[in-house]
């Protein structure tokens, strides 16, 4: 069971990139990561892509924050990440687990307001009832009025940068109290796209 | 079971986008899309990803095609795609299974050389098993030399790019050969990355 890198007791985890569509995406992503208060949370950049884990709420606030930060730059900057918890596999110290919840990039003053386009899929793992996870959780996002649709693979969402965060993280933290003891939620946001909303290029 | 709009059959899909880290993106995606042959696919772009489903080996065809092109432009260029097979939920047409398996992409030229790093992660979805699954996809990758080592949520694959893309088609086409009736694959591939590989930044 030491073959894969994973995460032990209920640690959550993000693997994410941020891809600003500018020749200055060097500057744009490390002045990102560097304005975003990361104390709470493990963190890792290699040549693809940051790992941050630590408890739900920071992983979250960091994601976030990370992403705004990058979109502040105003040119089209495009979030990939993978949500994870409870996978098996290794025996990373878990010391950042004890950390209190108060989150510490809640202030993105008008970063909070951008407009922002996702497409996010749930992958309950190692359960038969994957499905009415899913169901349950894309009626959750309706009822907050961020759902923008079903497209094939993935439910959209729709709103500035802090409703769809907070859509994506009620989407998880709801959907890790199911069954499913590994769950995983990948997630592509977009701000400043020149394509037209839900319209083909 | 009509909230999400998945695939029937054993119809193979893949939403992805790709991201060229420059100010003429758009240029570079458009041409990336035009320059390859799809006939054999369905597929569709919207302001925040691009969908193909059809038969896997001209998803995995077209896809890597599409990278191929874009990273051909030499600039920082990032492929990030989620493959998908036997998702419960939704009764579109499976017209495209009816093409023939000769794949029109092939002869990429010296851009199947260019060099690339990818993170992917295989979720068997609706089995008890899929840590073995995906730990005999690991190992597959070991065997054939492109497997790069494991990192929290991933494992590295490095190598050429249609080395990179082969070792992605034939774990996705082993794995969907087990017991998982529906099969998840996320894969990000990057290309031409100012940092330095294995290295923090």
């Amino acid at each position: 069971m030491n073959e894969l890198v994973c995460g032990t007791s209920r640690i959550v985890g993000c693997r994410f990139s941020v891809f600003p569509m500018t020749d200055r995406f060097v500057e744009v992503i490390m002045g990102a990561l560097k304005s975003v208060q990361t104390d709470k949370v493990w963190i890792h950049t290699d040549d693809v892509s940051t790992c941050v884990r630590g408890r739900a709420e920071h992983v979250f606030d960091v994601t976030r924050a990370i992403f705004a930060h990058a979109a502040a730059s105003g040119v089209h900057t495009v979030f990939n990440g993978t949500y994870s918890i409870g996978c098996p596999g290794d025996t990373d110290a878990d010391v950042y687990m004890s950390e209190d919840s108060r989150v510490l990039n809640s202030e993105l003053g008008p970063h909070a307001d951008i407009e922002s386009a996702c497409q996010f899929a749930l992958y309950p793992l190692g359960t038969e009832q994957y499905m009415d996870i899913i169901y349950g959780e894309v009626q959750r996002a309706k009822e907050k009025g961020t759902f923008g649709g079903s497209v094939h693979y993935a439910s959209r969402l729709d709103g500035t940068l802090s409703r769809v965060f907070e859509s994506l993280e009620d989407a998880f933290s709801h959907a890790i109290q199911t069954d499913s003891s590994h769950l995983v939620m990948t997630a592509v946001v977009s701000a400043h796209s020149p394509s037209p909303k839900h319209r083909s290029v």
